[in-house]
Protein backbone atom coordinates (compact mmCIF):
# COMPACT_ATOMS: atom_id res chain seq x y z
CA UNK A 1 0.00 0.00 0.00
CA UNK A 2 1.35 2.89 -0.81
CA UNK A 3 -1.14 6.51 -0.17
CA UNK A 4 -0.40 10.17 -0.71
CA UNK A 5 -1.98 13.07 0.19
CA UNK A 6 -1.86 17.00 0.52
CA UNK A 7 -2.18 18.04 4.05
CA UNK A 8 -2.73 22.47 5.05
CA UNK A 9 0.14 22.66 7.83
CA UNK A 10 0.26 25.90 9.57
CA UNK A 11 -1.70 27.24 6.87
CA UNK A 12 0.54 25.92 3.58
CA UNK A 13 -0.54 23.03 2.05
CA UNK A 14 2.03 20.00 1.98
CA UNK A 15 2.26 17.07 -0.14
CA UNK A 16 2.81 14.02 1.89
CA UNK A 17 3.63 10.36 1.82
CA UNK A 18 0.87 8.42 4.63
CA UNK A 19 2.51 6.06 6.87
CA UNK A 20 -0.60 4.80 9.46
CA UNK A 21 -0.45 7.73 11.85
CA UNK A 22 3.10 9.31 10.11
CA UNK A 23 2.59 11.91 7.14
CA UNK A 24 6.33 12.10 5.70
CA UNK A 25 6.47 15.60 3.58
CA UNK A 26 7.63 15.69 -0.14
CA UNK A 27 10.09 18.10 -1.80
CA UNK A 28 6.97 18.17 -4.36
CA UNK A 29 4.07 16.69 -6.09
CA UNK A 30 4.69 12.80 -6.18
CA UNK A 31 3.98 13.11 -9.63
CA UNK A 32 6.92 15.95 -10.69
CA UNK A 33 9.46 13.81 -8.91
CA UNK A 34 8.76 14.83 -5.13
CA UNK A 35 11.00 12.87 -2.75
CA UNK A 36 10.70 12.87 1.07
CA UNK A 37 13.08 15.64 2.91
CA UNK A 38 12.71 13.49 6.27
CA UNK A 39 10.34 16.05 8.29
CA UNK A 40 7.20 13.83 9.93
CA UNK A 41 3.68 15.02 10.30
CA UNK A 42 1.04 13.80 12.68
CA UNK A 43 -2.01 14.16 10.43
CA UNK A 44 -5.76 13.76 11.19
CA UNK A 45 -8.48 13.42 8.60
CA UNK A 46 -9.48 17.13 9.16
CA UNK A 47 -5.66 18.30 7.46
CA UNK A 48 -6.55 16.55 4.71
CA UNK A 49 -7.05 18.96 1.29
CA UNK A 50 -7.28 17.68 -2.24
CA UNK A 51 -4.48 14.89 -2.75
CA UNK A 52 -4.13 16.69 -6.36
CA UNK A 53 -4.97 20.50 -7.85
CA UNK A 54 -4.90 19.00 -11.20
CA UNK A 55 -3.73 20.88 -14.18
CA UNK A 56 -7.02 19.53 -16.21
CA UNK A 57 -10.40 17.02 -15.21
CA UNK A 58 -11.12 15.40 -18.33
CA UNK A 59 -14.10 12.77 -17.87
CA UNK A 60 -16.26 10.39 -20.01
CA UNK A 61 -20.03 10.22 -19.83
CA UNK A 62 -22.27 7.25 -20.09
CA UNK A 63 -19.68 4.88 -19.57
CA UNK A 64 -21.41 2.66 -17.29
CA UNK A 65 -24.21 0.82 -19.60
CA UNK A 66 -27.27 1.04 -16.85
CA UNK A 67 -26.37 5.15 -15.95
CA UNK A 68 -26.90 6.03 -19.46
CA UNK A 69 -30.23 4.02 -19.73
CA UNK A 70 -31.28 5.70 -16.16
CA UNK A 71 -31.06 8.73 -18.09
CA UNK A 72 -32.55 7.79 -20.98
CA UNK A 73 -29.22 7.83 -22.94
CA UNK A 74 -27.72 5.14 -25.33
CA UNK A 75 -24.14 3.80 -24.64
CA UNK A 76 -21.77 5.97 -26.94
CA UNK A 77 -20.31 3.99 -29.82
CA UNK A 78 -17.00 5.86 -28.69
CA UNK A 79 -16.30 7.90 -25.27
CA UNK A 80 -17.68 10.84 -24.78
CA UNK A 81 -15.57 13.13 -23.04
CA UNK A 82 -15.78 16.30 -21.37
CA UNK A 83 -13.97 18.82 -18.97
CA UNK A 84 -14.60 20.14 -15.31
CA UNK A 85 -12.48 23.25 -14.50
CA UNK A 86 -9.79 22.75 -11.72
CA UNK A 87 -11.39 25.47 -10.20
CA UNK A 88 -14.11 22.75 -9.14
CA UNK A 89 -12.07 20.75 -6.73
CA UNK A 90 -12.13 20.41 -3.62
CA UNK A 91 -11.01 17.73 -0.78
CA UNK A 92 -12.56 15.02 1.47
CA UNK A 93 -14.30 17.24 4.62
CA UNK A 94 -14.90 19.87 2.42
CA UNK A 95 -18.73 20.83 1.32
CA UNK A 96 -20.48 20.93 -1.69
CA UNK A 97 -22.14 24.14 -2.50
CA UNK A 98 -25.40 24.27 -4.24
CA UNK A 99 -25.70 27.70 -6.64
CA UNK A 100 -28.64 29.31 -6.77
CA UNK A 101 -28.94 29.22 -10.51
CA UNK A 102 -30.11 25.05 -10.12
CA UNK A 103 -32.67 23.46 -8.16
CA UNK A 104 -31.43 19.94 -8.82
CA UNK A 105 -27.93 18.97 -8.52
CA UNK A 106 -27.17 15.55 -8.72
CA UNK A 107 -24.29 12.65 -7.32
CA UNK A 108 -22.46 10.74 -9.58
CA UNK A 109 -19.55 8.59 -7.77
CA UNK A 110 -16.98 7.83 -9.68
CA UNK A 111 -13.07 6.21 -9.88
CA UNK A 112 -10.89 9.18 -10.80
CA UNK A 113 -7.28 8.67 -12.05
CA UNK A 114 -3.99 10.47 -11.89
CA UNK A 115 -1.52 11.01 -14.28
CA UNK A 116 2.16 10.78 -13.71
CA UNK A 117 3.72 10.42 -16.82
CA UNK A 118 3.02 12.65 -19.98
CA UNK A 119 0.91 10.43 -22.23
CA UNK A 120 -0.11 11.54 -25.80
CA UNK A 121 -1.08 8.77 -28.15
CA UNK A 122 -0.30 6.00 -26.37
CA UNK A 123 -1.37 2.52 -26.57
CA UNK A 124 -3.83 0.97 -24.42
CA UNK A 125 -1.12 -1.93 -23.56
CA UNK A 126 0.86 1.25 -22.35
CA UNK A 127 -2.40 3.27 -20.51
CA UNK A 128 -0.90 1.84 -16.76
CA UNK A 129 2.75 3.31 -16.96
CA UNK A 130 1.31 6.30 -17.50
CA UNK A 131 -1.14 5.89 -14.34
CA UNK A 132 0.25 7.37 -11.05
CA UNK A 133 -2.56 6.39 -8.98
CA UNK A 134 -6.37 6.62 -7.97
CA UNK A 135 -8.91 8.33 -5.65
CA UNK A 136 -12.19 8.54 -5.57
CA UNK A 137 -14.05 11.44 -7.12
CA UNK A 138 -17.38 13.23 -7.51
CA UNK A 139 -18.93 14.43 -10.95
CA UNK A 140 -21.59 17.02 -9.45
CA UNK A 141 -23.66 17.68 -11.84
CA UNK A 142 -26.49 20.26 -11.69
CA UNK A 143 -29.06 18.47 -14.04
CA UNK A 144 -31.23 20.84 -15.04
CA UNK A 145 -28.76 23.23 -16.17
CA UNK A 146 -26.85 19.89 -18.16
CA UNK A 147 -29.89 19.98 -19.91
CA UNK A 148 -30.93 23.38 -20.91
CA UNK A 149 -27.73 24.80 -21.33
CA UNK A 150 -26.55 21.76 -24.14
CA UNK A 151 -22.40 21.91 -23.35
CA UNK A 152 -22.27 20.15 -19.52
CA UNK A 153 -19.37 22.92 -18.64
CA UNK A 154 -21.70 25.05 -16.71
CA UNK A 155 -23.71 22.12 -14.96
CA UNK A 156 -20.60 20.32 -14.13
CA UNK A 157 -18.46 23.63 -13.52
CA UNK A 158 -19.01 25.08 -10.32
CA UNK A 159 -16.79 25.34 -7.60
CA UNK A 160 -16.66 22.58 -5.23
CA UNK A 161 -18.74 20.71 -8.11
CA UNK A 162 -15.23 17.88 -8.04
CA UNK A 163 -14.80 16.50 -4.77
CA UNK A 164 -11.49 14.00 -5.02
CA UNK A 165 -10.01 12.19 -1.79
CA UNK A 166 -9.42 11.63 0.57
CA UNK A 167 -5.73 10.74 -1.01
CA UNK A 168 -4.38 8.87 -3.55
CA UNK A 169 -3.58 4.98 -3.73
CA UNK A 170 -0.47 3.85 -6.30
CA UNK A 171 -0.92 0.19 -5.36
CA UNK A 172 -4.08 -0.80 -7.00
CA UNK A 173 -5.63 -3.26 -9.43
CA UNK A 174 -8.64 -0.88 -10.70
CA UNK A 175 -10.17 -3.92 -13.48
CA UNK A 176 -13.23 -5.23 -10.90
CA UNK A 177 -13.68 -2.85 -7.93
CA UNK A 178 -16.57 -1.78 -6.67
CA UNK A 179 -17.57 1.66 -6.13
CA UNK A 180 -20.40 2.44 -3.77
CA UNK A 181 -21.71 6.14 -3.09
CA UNK A 182 -24.57 7.04 0.24
CA UNK A 183 -26.39 10.23 1.06
CA UNK A 184 -26.97 10.09 4.84
CA UNK A 185 -25.96 6.61 5.59
CA UNK A 186 -28.34 6.15 2.93
CA UNK A 187 -26.86 3.73 0.16
CA UNK A 188 -27.36 5.24 -3.66
CA UNK A 189 -25.05 3.86 -6.11
CA UNK A 190 -23.35 0.47 -6.05
CA UNK A 191 -21.49 -0.07 -8.85
CA UNK A 192 -18.36 -1.96 -10.00
CA UNK A 193 -15.43 -0.59 -12.36
CA UNK A 194 -15.61 -4.35 -13.95
CA UNK A 195 -18.40 -3.02 -15.71
CA UNK A 196 -17.30 0.17 -17.55
CA UNK A 197 -18.16 0.08 -21.66
CA UNK A 198 -14.67 1.32 -22.24
CA UNK A 199 -12.23 -0.02 -19.86
CA UNK A 200 -9.36 1.78 -18.32
CA UNK A 201 -6.54 0.79 -20.74
CA UNK A 202 -8.67 1.65 -23.67
CA UNK A 203 -10.07 4.73 -22.12
CA UNK A 204 -7.08 6.24 -21.23
CA UNK A 205 -5.56 5.24 -24.95
CA UNK A 206 -8.45 7.25 -26.45
CA UNK A 207 -8.27 10.31 -24.13
CA UNK A 208 -4.80 10.25 -24.67
CA UNK A 209 -5.72 10.65 -28.44
CA UNK A 210 -7.76 13.66 -28.11
CA UNK A 211 -5.27 15.89 -25.74
CA UNK A 212 -1.83 15.22 -24.41
CA UNK A 213 -2.47 14.00 -20.63
CA UNK A 214 0.01 15.71 -18.16
CA UNK A 215 1.07 14.87 -14.55
CA UNK A 216 -1.00 15.67 -12.36
CA UNK A 217 -4.22 16.11 -14.99
CA UNK A 218 -6.52 13.69 -13.50
CA UNK A 219 -9.58 11.54 -15.46
CA UNK A 220 -12.98 10.97 -14.04
CA UNK A 221 -13.98 7.57 -15.77
CA UNK A 222 -17.50 7.67 -15.39
CA UNK A 223 -20.49 6.76 -12.63
CA UNK A 224 -22.37 3.66 -12.11
CA UNK A 225 -26.24 3.73 -11.86
CA UNK A 226 -27.98 5.31 -8.86
CA UNK A 227 -27.77 8.77 -9.65
CA UNK A 228 -29.27 11.15 -7.25
CA UNK A 229 -30.34 14.63 -5.75
CA UNK A 230 -28.36 16.42 -3.46
CA UNK A 231 -29.98 18.79 -0.65
CA UNK A 232 -28.73 21.23 2.00
CA UNK A 233 -27.69 19.10 5.04
CA UNK A 234 -26.98 15.73 3.40
CA UNK A 235 -23.62 14.05 4.10
CA UNK A 236 -22.46 12.50 0.59
CA UNK A 237 -19.45 9.57 1.01
CA UNK A 238 -18.24 7.80 -2.01
CA UNK A 239 -16.28 4.69 -0.98
CA UNK A 240 -13.95 3.14 -3.46
CA UNK A 241 -12.80 -0.52 -2.65
CA UNK A 242 -9.33 -0.73 -2.10
CA UNK A 243 -8.61 3.11 -1.48
CA UNK A 244 -11.20 4.51 0.83
CA UNK A 245 -14.37 6.80 2.00
CA UNK A 246 -14.75 10.80 0.58
CA UNK A 247 -16.80 12.45 2.41
CA UNK A 248 -18.39 16.07 1.73
CA UNK A 249 -21.04 17.66 3.66
CA UNK A 250 -24.02 19.97 1.11
CA UNK A 251 -24.34 23.39 1.99
CA UNK A 252 -26.81 26.12 0.68
CA UNK A 253 -25.17 28.62 -1.77
CA UNK A 254 -24.23 31.68 0.27
CA UNK A 255 -23.93 33.92 -3.39
CA UNK A 256 -25.87 37.51 -3.21
CA UNK A 257 -24.94 38.31 -6.68
CA UNK B 1 1.29 50.83 -23.59
CA UNK B 2 2.34 48.03 -21.05
CA UNK B 3 3.20 44.88 -22.87
CA UNK B 4 3.72 40.99 -21.26
CA UNK B 5 5.07 38.23 -22.55
CA UNK B 6 7.08 34.86 -22.52
CA UNK B 7 10.23 34.61 -23.91
CA UNK B 8 12.43 31.19 -23.80
CA UNK B 9 15.88 32.00 -22.96
CA UNK B 10 18.87 29.54 -22.76
CA UNK B 11 15.86 27.24 -22.52
CA UNK B 12 13.89 27.98 -19.38
CA UNK B 13 10.57 30.15 -20.17
CA UNK B 14 10.80 33.76 -18.39
CA UNK B 15 7.94 36.07 -18.19
CA UNK B 16 8.83 40.01 -19.07
CA UNK B 17 7.79 42.94 -19.36
CA UNK B 18 8.65 44.24 -23.05
CA UNK B 19 9.57 48.13 -23.79
CA UNK B 20 10.79 48.14 -27.84
CA UNK B 21 13.79 46.10 -28.03
CA UNK B 22 14.26 45.64 -23.89
CA UNK B 23 12.67 42.75 -22.50
CA UNK B 24 12.84 43.40 -18.41
CA UNK B 25 12.94 39.84 -16.93
CA UNK B 26 10.30 39.39 -13.84
CA UNK B 27 9.95 37.46 -11.01
CA UNK B 28 6.67 35.67 -11.64
CA UNK B 29 3.65 36.20 -13.86
CA UNK B 30 2.94 39.41 -13.13
CA UNK B 31 -1.12 38.48 -12.39
CA UNK B 32 1.00 36.60 -9.56
CA UNK B 33 2.33 39.42 -8.35
CA UNK B 34 5.91 39.55 -10.35
CA UNK B 35 7.87 42.82 -10.63
CA UNK B 36 10.64 43.55 -12.42
CA UNK B 37 14.56 41.82 -11.36
CA UNK B 38 17.00 44.21 -13.28
CA UNK B 39 18.02 41.77 -15.55
CA UNK B 40 17.67 42.71 -18.92
CA UNK B 41 17.05 40.73 -22.48
CA UNK B 42 17.23 40.96 -26.30
CA UNK B 43 14.41 39.82 -27.76
CA UNK B 44 12.64 38.77 -31.37
CA UNK B 45 9.82 37.59 -32.52
CA UNK B 46 11.42 33.74 -32.31
CA UNK B 47 11.78 33.89 -28.66
CA UNK B 48 7.88 34.78 -27.47
CA UNK B 49 6.15 31.79 -26.54
CA UNK B 50 2.37 31.69 -25.06
CA UNK B 51 2.11 34.89 -22.66
CA UNK B 52 0.73 32.57 -20.29
CA UNK B 53 -0.47 28.92 -19.33
CA UNK B 54 -3.89 29.62 -18.14
CA UNK B 55 -5.37 27.35 -15.25
CA UNK B 56 -8.32 27.41 -17.58
CA UNK B 57 -9.73 28.57 -20.80
CA UNK B 58 -13.33 29.54 -20.32
CA UNK B 59 -14.92 30.62 -23.37
CA UNK B 60 -17.94 31.49 -25.20
CA UNK B 61 -20.30 30.41 -28.11
CA UNK B 62 -22.18 32.14 -30.70
CA UNK B 63 -20.79 35.97 -28.96
CA UNK B 64 -21.06 37.45 -32.84
CA UNK B 65 -24.86 37.77 -34.31
CA UNK B 66 -23.72 36.95 -37.83
CA UNK B 67 -21.14 33.68 -36.53
CA UNK B 68 -24.11 31.93 -35.20
CA UNK B 69 -25.90 32.56 -38.60
CA UNK B 70 -23.09 31.34 -40.65
CA UNK B 71 -23.19 27.85 -38.74
CA UNK B 72 -27.25 28.35 -38.36
CA UNK B 73 -27.86 28.90 -35.04
CA UNK B 74 -29.69 30.85 -32.74
CA UNK B 75 -28.54 33.82 -30.34
CA UNK B 76 -28.38 32.51 -27.13
CA UNK B 77 -30.03 34.11 -24.64
CA UNK B 78 -27.26 33.21 -22.30
CA UNK B 79 -23.95 33.16 -22.56
CA UNK B 80 -22.99 29.56 -23.72
CA UNK B 81 -20.23 28.41 -21.74
CA UNK B 82 -17.25 25.72 -22.22
CA UNK B 83 -13.88 25.12 -22.03
CA UNK B 84 -10.48 24.01 -23.61
CA UNK B 85 -7.85 22.37 -21.59
CA UNK B 86 -4.71 24.14 -20.86
CA UNK B 87 -2.87 21.52 -22.59
CA UNK B 88 -4.01 22.79 -26.09
CA UNK B 89 -1.82 26.51 -25.94
CA UNK B 90 0.76 27.58 -27.72
CA UNK B 91 1.90 30.92 -28.61
CA UNK B 92 2.88 33.32 -32.03
CA UNK B 93 4.92 31.28 -33.95
CA UNK B 94 4.53 27.58 -33.01
CA UNK B 95 2.27 25.77 -35.58
CA UNK B 96 -1.31 24.75 -35.08
CA UNK B 97 -1.42 20.61 -35.98
CA UNK B 98 -4.52 18.96 -37.67
CA UNK B 99 -5.22 15.67 -35.84
CA UNK B 100 -5.95 12.85 -37.82
CA UNK B 101 -9.26 12.18 -36.58
CA UNK B 102 -10.97 15.46 -38.46
CA UNK B 103 -11.04 16.19 -41.95
CA UNK B 104 -12.77 20.01 -41.43
CA UNK B 105 -10.54 22.21 -39.24
CA UNK B 106 -11.38 25.79 -38.82
CA UNK B 107 -10.16 29.34 -38.12
CA UNK B 108 -12.00 31.32 -34.93
CA UNK B 109 -10.31 34.40 -34.41
CA UNK B 110 -10.97 35.97 -30.35
CA UNK B 111 -10.39 38.64 -28.38
CA UNK B 112 -8.83 36.63 -25.38
CA UNK B 113 -9.25 38.18 -21.52
CA UNK B 114 -6.27 37.43 -19.20
CA UNK B 115 -7.59 37.41 -15.70
CA UNK B 116 -5.40 39.41 -13.00
CA UNK B 117 -7.79 39.14 -9.77
CA UNK B 118 -9.59 36.33 -8.77
CA UNK B 119 -13.22 36.82 -9.67
CA UNK B 120 -16.17 34.96 -7.86
CA UNK B 121 -19.69 36.56 -8.06
CA UNK B 122 -18.39 39.87 -9.01
CA UNK B 123 -20.94 42.67 -10.97
CA UNK B 124 -20.39 43.58 -14.47
CA UNK B 125 -19.44 47.16 -13.34
CA UNK B 126 -16.73 45.46 -11.46
CA UNK B 127 -15.41 43.38 -13.66
CA UNK B 128 -12.51 45.47 -15.65
CA UNK B 129 -10.90 45.44 -12.07
CA UNK B 130 -10.49 42.01 -12.22
CA UNK B 131 -8.66 41.81 -15.42
CA UNK B 132 -5.02 42.06 -16.55
CA UNK B 133 -4.99 42.15 -19.94
CA UNK B 134 -5.89 41.24 -23.31
CA UNK B 135 -3.88 39.43 -26.01
CA UNK B 136 -4.89 37.74 -29.53
CA UNK B 137 -6.73 34.55 -29.26
CA UNK B 138 -7.65 31.14 -31.11
CA UNK B 139 -10.17 28.78 -30.57
CA UNK B 140 -9.34 26.42 -33.38
CA UNK B 141 -11.80 23.71 -33.71
CA UNK B 142 -12.58 20.28 -35.64
CA UNK B 143 -16.12 20.81 -37.12
CA UNK B 144 -16.94 17.97 -38.17
CA UNK B 145 -16.30 16.40 -34.73
CA UNK B 146 -17.83 19.31 -33.14
CA UNK B 147 -21.18 18.47 -34.91
CA UNK B 148 -20.77 14.88 -34.16
CA UNK B 149 -19.68 14.39 -30.61
CA UNK B 150 -22.39 16.86 -29.37
CA UNK B 151 -20.09 18.16 -26.80
CA UNK B 152 -17.73 20.25 -27.82
CA UNK B 153 -14.47 19.09 -25.10
CA UNK B 154 -12.51 16.96 -27.51
CA UNK B 155 -13.52 19.12 -31.02
CA UNK B 156 -11.92 22.31 -29.75
CA UNK B 157 -9.70 20.73 -27.21
CA UNK B 158 -6.93 19.71 -29.03
CA UNK B 159 -2.83 20.11 -28.44
CA UNK B 160 -2.64 23.39 -30.37
CA UNK B 161 -6.13 24.36 -31.14
CA UNK B 162 -5.78 27.32 -28.70
CA UNK B 163 -3.27 29.77 -29.71
CA UNK B 164 -2.57 32.36 -27.81
CA UNK B 165 0.05 35.93 -28.42
CA UNK B 166 2.15 37.56 -29.15
CA UNK B 167 1.96 39.16 -26.26
CA UNK B 168 -0.70 40.36 -23.25
CA UNK B 169 -1.53 44.43 -23.64
CA UNK B 170 -2.34 45.65 -20.55
CA UNK B 171 -3.19 49.24 -21.22
CA UNK B 172 -6.02 49.22 -23.81
CA UNK B 173 -10.17 50.07 -24.21
CA UNK B 174 -11.55 46.54 -25.57
CA UNK B 175 -14.67 48.10 -26.17
CA UNK B 176 -14.83 49.24 -29.84
CA UNK B 177 -11.34 47.31 -31.34
CA UNK B 178 -11.50 45.66 -34.71
CA UNK B 179 -10.67 41.12 -35.19
CA UNK B 180 -8.96 40.61 -37.91
CA UNK B 181 -8.08 37.05 -39.23
CA UNK B 182 -6.39 36.24 -42.35
CA UNK B 183 -5.31 32.76 -43.90
CA UNK B 184 -2.00 33.25 -46.21
CA UNK B 185 -2.53 37.00 -46.01
CA UNK B 186 -6.37 36.73 -47.57
CA UNK B 187 -8.36 37.98 -45.00
CA UNK B 188 -11.23 35.85 -43.68
CA UNK B 189 -12.89 37.54 -40.53
CA UNK B 190 -12.81 41.38 -40.20
CA UNK B 191 -15.37 42.00 -36.88
CA UNK B 192 -15.26 44.48 -33.96
CA UNK B 193 -16.38 43.68 -30.55
CA UNK B 194 -19.02 46.46 -30.02
CA UNK B 195 -21.17 43.77 -31.97
CA UNK B 196 -20.28 41.11 -28.88
CA UNK B 197 -24.13 39.79 -28.43
CA UNK B 198 -22.73 39.67 -24.47
CA UNK B 199 -20.59 42.39 -24.00
CA UNK B 200 -17.25 42.03 -21.62
CA UNK B 201 -18.64 43.39 -18.06
CA UNK B 202 -21.85 41.27 -18.45
CA UNK B 203 -19.88 38.48 -19.82
CA UNK B 204 -17.20 38.33 -17.36
CA UNK B 205 -19.53 39.00 -14.65
CA UNK B 206 -21.65 35.98 -16.06
CA UNK B 207 -18.68 34.21 -16.17
CA UNK B 208 -17.43 34.48 -12.55
CA UNK B 209 -21.13 33.30 -11.58
CA UNK B 210 -20.46 29.91 -13.21
CA UNK B 211 -16.81 29.55 -11.78
CA UNK B 212 -14.36 31.29 -9.78
CA UNK B 213 -11.87 32.96 -12.39
CA UNK B 214 -8.54 33.05 -11.03
CA UNK B 215 -5.81 34.96 -12.04
CA UNK B 216 -3.92 33.57 -14.55
CA UNK B 217 -7.27 32.05 -15.97
CA UNK B 218 -8.24 33.06 -20.22
CA UNK B 219 -11.38 33.68 -21.21
CA UNK B 220 -12.32 33.50 -25.00
CA UNK B 221 -14.97 36.17 -26.42
CA UNK B 222 -16.49 34.71 -29.41
CA UNK B 223 -15.48 34.80 -32.72
CA UNK B 224 -17.46 36.96 -35.31
CA UNK B 225 -18.33 35.61 -38.55
CA UNK B 226 -16.00 34.08 -41.48
CA UNK B 227 -14.49 30.95 -39.76
CA UNK B 228 -13.45 28.80 -42.78
CA UNK B 229 -10.66 26.00 -43.14
CA UNK B 230 -6.86 25.65 -42.46
CA UNK B 231 -5.40 23.28 -43.85
CA UNK B 232 -1.58 22.05 -44.13
CA UNK B 233 0.80 24.59 -45.38
CA UNK B 234 -1.59 27.52 -44.53
CA UNK B 235 -0.25 30.53 -42.17
CA UNK B 236 -2.67 32.12 -40.23
CA UNK B 237 -2.81 35.10 -38.72
CA UNK B 238 -5.11 37.18 -36.13
CA UNK B 239 -4.53 40.37 -35.95
CA UNK B 240 -6.37 42.55 -32.77
CA UNK B 241 -6.36 46.62 -32.72
CA UNK B 242 -4.26 47.71 -30.14
CA UNK B 243 -2.78 44.36 -29.66
CA UNK B 244 -0.40 42.82 -32.28
CA UNK B 245 -0.68 39.78 -34.87
CA UNK B 246 -0.49 36.45 -33.84
CA UNK B 247 0.80 34.06 -36.21
CA UNK B 248 0.95 30.50 -36.55
CA UNK B 249 1.43 28.20 -39.55
CA UNK B 250 -0.75 24.97 -39.84
CA UNK B 251 0.87 21.86 -40.10
CA UNK B 252 0.01 17.90 -40.81
CA UNK B 253 -0.07 15.27 -38.20
CA UNK B 254 2.82 13.15 -37.39
CA UNK B 255 0.75 10.44 -35.18
CA UNK B 256 1.32 6.86 -35.91
CA UNK B 257 -0.72 6.21 -32.64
Amino acid sequence: MSRFARLSKNGTLVYVELEGDTAHELSHAPWEGGTRIGKEHGWTEDDLRAPVRPGKVLCVGRNYAAHAKELGNEVPKTPLLFLKPSSSVIGSGEAIVLPVESTRVEHEAELAVVIGKTAKNIRAEDAFAHVFGYTCGGDITARDLQRSDGQWSRAKGFDTFCPLGPWIETKLDPSAISIRCAVNDQARQDGNTRDMVFQLPELIATMSRAMTLEPGDVLLTGTPEGVGPLVAGDVLTITIEGIGTLKCRVEPSQSSA
